[in-house]
């Protein structure tokens, strides 16, 4: 392991984790404040100082390019984003891109020059934080919004043009940019415990996992909670009870297939002393494949016949929406693995159950994602941590691979 | 059957109904408001001119009297409340008073003078719509409120003084004046869906259920509800599902010993991607005797830490209040079972699930319930409503148990 590199990343990590730092609140970085565009500053003029050619696009996103020796070949991305949530912690994003920082710079000051040009991308916006809405900076490169007007995207009377202009941007935020023919690599923290539980250093992402979202009715009779005799209630929350214990039992049994969440319920009436006579909850199913997802939802539509018919009351389930899974690239995940073994670094190959950058990318140019252990599984908090030692070796794995792609394999 | 006494009742019943009649938004008629007060006076003035003894007390309270032949024995009371809830039902708690004041008039105008004193009480503020406290004018009269200050019973920057100011009504409104040595009978629509289920036109209550609340807390830990997989979950909201479907299936077990309801449930932090962290759920248990509440909560707890350890959270149980029991009276039950059985009306013994100023006056003076039918359980709707011919059959038994009463029994 180079401890060089490492040495490097650090330096960076470190400057960019200065930039809305709220000590025990956190780190916060919201897109296009004066935060996030000084941080965005900083890391262009670095990189510059370095010999590096670098930029802002309109969409706020960074641009670092090392230029390859053979103009012939697609280029590689690698990014991450540099926004966080409010309250966040120092490695959401920010891991990736000061690591794809970190090893262009190593590569320039150690005379390495790839066959391939090379882009690292720090994103804007990937959170959703200012209009609930992910990954807009990626979206906006890879031309998902070019028939969008950024005057419409609005929340809270600001539109994301106002926001741009305010962060002294100009230009068309939309105007695609990516070579369909190159390849996008995104390192990231895994946000969940299962690198930890498993004592493995590194994840190699399989697939970022699709998401089904549904609203959930149950309708029974909102009565009496005393003269109503149990044999003659039809209580909506019982009955909704007993679908959400069947739906986590099924998603228990079929640990890391795929996870089933009821985040939101609401009672009506909603007193002490009536049966309720409905009760409305989220539904949310996450899997690498839709056949999963539709085979767990099928088992819940079946649950909750048995519940109708049990609890005397009526269930309606309404689809929400739907982000499909994006498996990632098979070539690209055997480079990962290659690399791994060669570094001598234990891995496991696993979906992403969160979204990212990587999973907009993944519908335009082949893609593939590395993931470090997140201590304790925490994210989106002030504790997030990994230790440097899963990032060392992480690194090394990622440089290596970056080093076959780069030479054009 | 009497049919003289059902037209006299009709008569009174339709009488009383004009006072709050929202038409399609049901009856109205809220303790002291103009509705309810026009009633009262109503009601007095009718049985004025019959020749019985009417006055309105400080409380609000209707007292009719018809006295009795020989002073030495102690009075009779009937009676039940004239106020409703906001857009209730025509004969809850009308259907007993007007009841007892059909039947004093029908004595008096054949000429039937019973040996003990029979007052008719109609009850102010039994739904507890004014400060969320039930039964006010009966604890007023029973010397339940002797200690506290009118001025102190507020809600909305409003007092219970203020409020009986404003109804034209002076002195102490928390004068008790129950003759210990009395007896209290009330007649009541049933509320609830039993009787109709077994087919009887008539309940004759064994007594008036003990309440018991509580509020658990079941604490998890809120996380991402995709990259956390599912073993790794501390679910609030699953383990309260289990614990809510485990308290239902008992009390259906034990459909009819007692009832338990969970009527208000809130999730923390409430969002559609984020797993549930707090369930803080109401808990009510209703039943004839301590011992059956005591067994059932001592099922839930022990159903709680199976799944404290199941879904890995911690459950607090914490006891917000209890309502005693009030067992009817042996004597005045065995005689309502009499005239029954000489009115050839088929009846079954029961308790009341709701609570009723029987339940106040019971607590001070021998007390009995009788009840009739509600058309598909339903009460405190416009829907509310009782078939005339179980009236008609329950006006006869209820009037030959008073007679058998007024003369000495």
């Amino acid at each position: 392991m180079d401890t060089t590199l490492f040495s490097l990343w650090k330096s960076i990590f470190t400057t960019l984790a200065s930039y809305g730092n709220q000590g025990t609140r956190g780190m916060e970085r919201l897109s296009w404040s004066e935060e996030f565009m000084k941080a965005q500053h900083t890391l262009m003029e670095m990189t510059q100082k370095e010999g590096l050619a670098s930029e802002i696009d309109a969409m706020g996103n960074l641009w670092v390019t090392l230029e390859g020796t053979d103009k012939s070949l697609p280029p590689l991305y690698i990014g991450s984003h540099v926004d966080t949530v409010p309250s966040g912690g120092a490695f959401d994003g920010a891991l990736g891109i000061t690591s794809a920082l970190a090893i262009l710079i190593h590569w320039k000051r150690t005379g390495f020059a790839p066959r391939r040009t090379v882009h690292a991308i720090g994103f804007a916006e990937e959170e959703g934080t200012r209009f609930g809405l992910c990954c807009l900076g990626s979206q906006a490169i890879s031309g998902e919004l070019k028939d969008r007007d950024p005057e419409s995207i609005q929340k809270g009377g600001k539109s994301l043009a106002q926001w741009l202009r305010e962060a002294g941007l100009s230009g068309n935020p939309f105007q695609p940019r990516l070579d369909a023919k190159g390849a996008f690599l995104e390192f990231h923290i895994e946000q969940g415990g299962t690198l930890e539980a498993d004592g493995l250093p590194l994840g190699i992402v399989s697939a970022i996992v699709g998401i089904d979202r549904f609203i959930v009715t149950v309708t029974g009779q909102a009565n009496h909670a005393g003269t109503t005799e149990m044999k003659l209630r039809h209580d909506a929350l019982a009955a909704a009870s007993d679908s959400i214990v069947a739906l986590y039992k099924r998603a228990l049994a079929h640990n890391r297939k795929y996870v089933a969440t009821v985040g939101e319920l609401t009672v009506t009436p909603g007193a002490a002393n009536v049966i309720p006579g409905k009760v409305v909850f989220t539904l949310e199913l996450r899997s690498e494949t839709l056949a999963t997802m539709e085979a767990a939802m099928a088992a819940f539509r079946q649950e909750m016949g048995r519940v109708e018919k049990t609890y005397g009351v009526s269930a309606s389930i309404e689809k929400l929406d739907r982000i499909d899974p994006v498996p990632m690239n098979d070539h690209l995940m055997e480079i990962f693995e290659k690399a791994a073994e060669k570094e001598q670094v234990p891995y496991e190959k696993m979906p992403s159950w969160a979204g990212h950058d990587a999973m907009i990318m993944g519908r335009h140019l082949p893609t593939a994602m590395l993931f470090v252990p997140s201590i304790g599984g925490i994210s989106h908090s002030p504790k997030e941590s990994t230790d440097d030692d899963a990032i060392k070796k992480a690194l090394s794995v990622l440089e290596s691979a970056m080093r076959s792609l780069g030479e054009g394999a």
